[in-house]
C-alpha cells in the first residue's frame, strides 16, 4: 500500500446532492442484499467465489483489454513507472487474482461460528456469535487486483460490498467486478454483494463518507491523504491504518548474522510496503562491532543511509539524519539509523516516533524479547523475524484489505474475520428477571 | 440508563480554547500513567480496585454529606422525583458501590490473555495478545454509581479514564473519584487512572470531543440527546447506544404461561432500562386465545396499552397505536402491541422498527427459535426469557459501561474485555520474507 493521492485528483463534475442521491441507490441495492449473503451458507459463499474466480478467466480478454485503455490513458497522462506497474494487469497477473480469489474461498468461513458460550447460574445459555458487519465501502488506489481481495474478503465475511477504485484503473476495475458479479450470480448468491462505485467523480467519495446509516463501515486502502481524507470526513466507522514507520532494533544481546540478514530484508526487500522498517536502533552496547557490518549490508544492497553522529563517525558514507528523518516513511531505498542507550533508549525512540504499525527486536535474551513484546505499543511486535511478515497473507488470513493501527475493532491485518461483528443469542426456559 | 439532557445545559462560561487546554492537561496525566497501568499485574489491579472499595467505605461520610449538597441543589432547581432518587445515596447504596467494585476486582483479567495463536509453515509463532485501548472518556448522566462502576471496569482493563459525569451529581461524583484516587495510590498504581472533569462547563464536553489523539475512545452513557451528540461530534471512536427499542415475539408455538409472565417481566419490571420491551408482538395464529390473558395480565401490572385494530378488538381498554407508536422507546408504562402474520411478520416488523439492541421469541419451536435467532439482526436474540437480561450484570460480565447498538468494536453489554484491544506477538528465528 503506498501514496496514490492522484485518484481523488479527478475534475468535479457531480453537485454533492446527485452523489448523495447515486451513493444511497447504491447502498440500497447493497442493503437489499445483504439478508441473503447474511443468511449464505459457508459453501454457498465458497462456491461463489470459486464461480468468480472462473469467471475472471474466462472473461480475461475484456479485462485485458480495459487494462489497455487504462494503461493508454495513464501513459498519456505521464503517470510514473511504478504507478504503471501497479496498473498493469497481464495473463500471469489475472491468474493470480483468480488465485487469491480461491484462497480466500479455501478460508475458514467467519460467520457463523460460536465465538464463546457459558451458562448462568439462572440456566440461561449465552453464546456469542460472529455475524457480517453490513455494508463496507472500500475506496483504494490504482491497483485492479485490490478490487478482488477487497471484494472478496468482504464476501467471504458475508457483506456486501462497494468498491470505489482510483480513477486510472476504472476501466480494469469496472472489467473486474463485471467478472465477480457475473460468477456470483452464477452460484447463486445475488449479484449486489459486489457493485463498484457507477462513476470516477470525486464528489462520489464525499457522498459515501457521508452516507452515514447506509455504508456500516468505510475501508481506505492507499496513501496518507487518501486514508487523511476518510478518516477526516467519514460519518461511520473507518479501519484504515495512516502509516508504517517500522523500527528494527538490534539488542545488544542479538545474534549479529540474524541482525544483518533482517535488517536487510525488512529495508529492502519492497521499500514501498506499508511494513517496510525505516528506522534502525543500534544499542550502545555492540554498536562498535555491529554497525558496520550492518551499514556494509544495507548499502552494499543500495540503501541510502542517514544517521546520528555515532553513525556517521562508523561510515563515511552516512549522511546526518535531521530530526524529521525519524519521523519520515520514506516508502524508498532510505534508512535512518541510531545508536540508542539498550532497551530503554530503543523503548523511548519508538515510542516517540512510531506509528504503532509493526516493530521488530533482534535479541537471544528472552527477557529482552518479553520486554520489549509487552511494551512497545504496536498492532504487530516481531522477535528475530523481518518487519515485512506485517501482512494478511502472512499470518493466514489469505489476503488483506489493509493494515490497521487503530485500537478499535480491528488491529494488525484486516481478513475475513476483522470484516464481522457479532450477537448475542440467549437460550432460556421462561426465565424473567426477579 | 434513561434520560437526562439536563447534564449539558449548565451555562457556557470557559472559551472553547481554555476548555482545550484543561482537556489537554487532564488526557496528559491520564497519557502519563497509561504505560504503568497497561503494565499492571492482574494482582495490582485487583488489589487497587479493592482499596478503591475500601477507600469508599472510609470516606463515606464526606461522600455522603457531598451528596447532600447535591440534593440540595437539585431540590431548588426543581428536579424530578425520579431524578432526585437516582441522584440519591445512602449507606446502603454506597456500600452497593463498593460492592460493585469488589466484583469487578475478581472478575477475569481481560488484558494479557492469549486470543489466538498458531504456526506458520515458515516456524513464525503469531500470537494474539489483549491489551487495553488506552485513554477512555465517559460522558454520562448524573448517577453517582456510575463513577464508580465506570472507572472500575476501565481500570480493570488497564485503560486510564475521565470521567465527566452530569453536572447535577458534581459534588457527590468528585467525593466518589477522590476516593477512587486515594485507594488506587495507597496499592501502588497511579492515581491518574481515574480523573474527573475539573470542570462543569459544559464546553468542557465539546473539549473533550475534539481530543482526537489525546482520548483514545469514547463512552456516552445516558439519553438520546446526549448520546446522540457524542456520536455527531467526536473525532475519536465512539462506544455508545443509541436506544432500546425492545420487542417481545409471541410465536404460534408458545407455552402461553411462559410468554404472560415474560412479557410483564420485560415490560414492568423496570420501565426506564434499554432492556425494557416497548413492543409486542402476536402471532396472528394464536391471537384469539393469546391475546386476552397477554394484555389482561399487563393492564393489572399497571400498564398502558397501545394496539393495532385487532388488539383493540380484543379489548376495549386498548387505544389506537399510531404510525409512531412503532418506534417509540416509551422508558414508560406504555406497551405497543400488534399482530402479526407468523414469523415473517414479527421479523419484517423488527427490521423496520427496531433498534438492533434486544428482541425476544416466546417459541417451543426449535425451528422458529433458530430462524428468530438467526434473522433478527440485534445485538442480543432471546429465545424464552425476558429482555431485561440485556445487561452486563446479568451476563456475568460484572458490571457495564453501557449496551452498545453498534457492530463495530463492542456491541452488546460493554465490560472490561471490551474495553480492550490486542496486539500481535511474533517469534521469529531470524526468518526473512522471500
Amino acid at each position: 500500500m503506498s501514496p496514490d493521492s492522484t485518484s481523488l485528483n479527478t475534475p468535479e463534475a457531480l453537485a454533492p446532492a446527485d452523489a448523495d442521491a447515486m451513493v444511497a441507490e447504491t447502498a440500497a441495492r447493497a442493503r437489499a442484499a445483504a439478508p441473503a449473503l447474511a443468511r449464505a451458507k459457508p459453501a454457498d459463499k465458497t462456491r461463489a467465489l470459486r464461480s468468480a474466480a472462473d469467471a475472471v478467466r474466462a472473461q480475461a480478454a475484456v479485462i485485458l483489454t480495459a487494462n489497455d485503455k487504462d494503461m493508454a490513458e495513464a501513459e498519456a497522462k505521464g503517470l510514473s513507472g511504478s504507478m504503471l506497474d501497479r496498473l498493469k494487469l497481464d495473463d500471469a497477473r489475472l491468474e493470480s487474482v483468480s488465485q487469491g480469489l480461491e484462497a480466500v474461498a479455501d478460508l475458514a468461513d467467519p460467520v457463523g461460528r460460536i465465538q464463546a458460550d457459558w451458562t448462568r447460574p439462572n440456566g440461561l445459555v449465552i453464546q456469542r456469535i460472529a455475524v457480517p458487519l453490513g455494508v463496507i465501502g472500500v475506496v483504494y488506489e490504482s491497483r485492479p487486483n485490490v478490487t478482488a481481495d477487497a471484494g472478496g474478503l468482504a464476501l467471504k465475511a458475508g457483506n456486501c460490498v462497494i468498491l470505489r477504485g482510483g480513477s486510472e484503473s476504472a476501466h480494469s476495475s469496472a472489467a473486474i467486478v463485471d467478472a465477480l458479479r457475473t460468477g456470483i450470480a452464477a452460484a447463486g448468491l445475488p449479484a449486489d454483494a459486489i457493485q463498484r462505485a457507477p462513476t470516477q467523480d470525486r464528489q462520489y467519495v464525499g457522498a459515501m463518507l457521508r452516507a452515514h446509516g447506509l455504508i456500516d463501515v468505510m475501508v481506505p486502502r492507499g496513501g496518507k491523504s487518501l486514508v487523511g481524507r476518510v478518516l477526516e470526513e467519514a460519518r461511520m466507522p473507518v479501519i484504515g491504518h495512516l502509516e508504517g514507520l517500522c523500527h528494527v532494533y538490534v539488542d545488544g544481546a542479538a545474534d549479529i548474522d540474524k541482525a544483518r540478514a533482517i535488517a536487510v530484508n525488512a529495508k529492502m526487500r519492497r521499500t514501498g510496503v506499508c511494513g517496510a522498517a525505516e528506522t534502525l536502533l543500534v544499542d550502545r552496547a555492540i554498536a562498535d562491532t555491529a554497525l558496520s557490518p550492518l551499514l556494509d549490508d544495507l548499502i552494499a544492497a543500495g540503501c541510502a543511509i542517514r544517521g546520528c553522529p555515532e553513525v556517521q563517525a562508523a561510515d563515511a558514507r552516512v549522511t546526518a539524519a535531521s530530526e524529521e528523518d525519524w519521523t519520515t516513511e520514506y516508502l524508498d531505498a532510505i534508512l535512518s539509523v541510531r545508536v540508542v542507550d539498550g532497551m530503554t533508549g530503543a523503548l523511548d525512540h519508538i515510542a516517540r516516533y512510531g506509528s504503532g504499525h509493526t516493530d521488530a527486536i533482534v535479541t537471544e535474551d528472552r527477557n529482552a524479547a518479553a520486554r520489549f513484546t509487552a511494551e512497545v505499543d504496536s498492532a504487530i511486535v516481531i522477535v528475530n523475524a523481518s518487519t515485512q511478515y506485517a501482512d494478511g497473507g502472512e499470518f493466514g488470513f489469505g489476503a488483506e484489505i489493509g493494515i490497521s493501527t487503530d485500537k478499535f475493532h480491528a488491529r494488525g491485518p484486516v481478513g475475513a474475520d476483522q470484516l464481522t461483528s457479532y450477537k448475542y443469542v440467549i437460550a432460556g426456559d421462561g426465565q424473567t428477571r426477579p
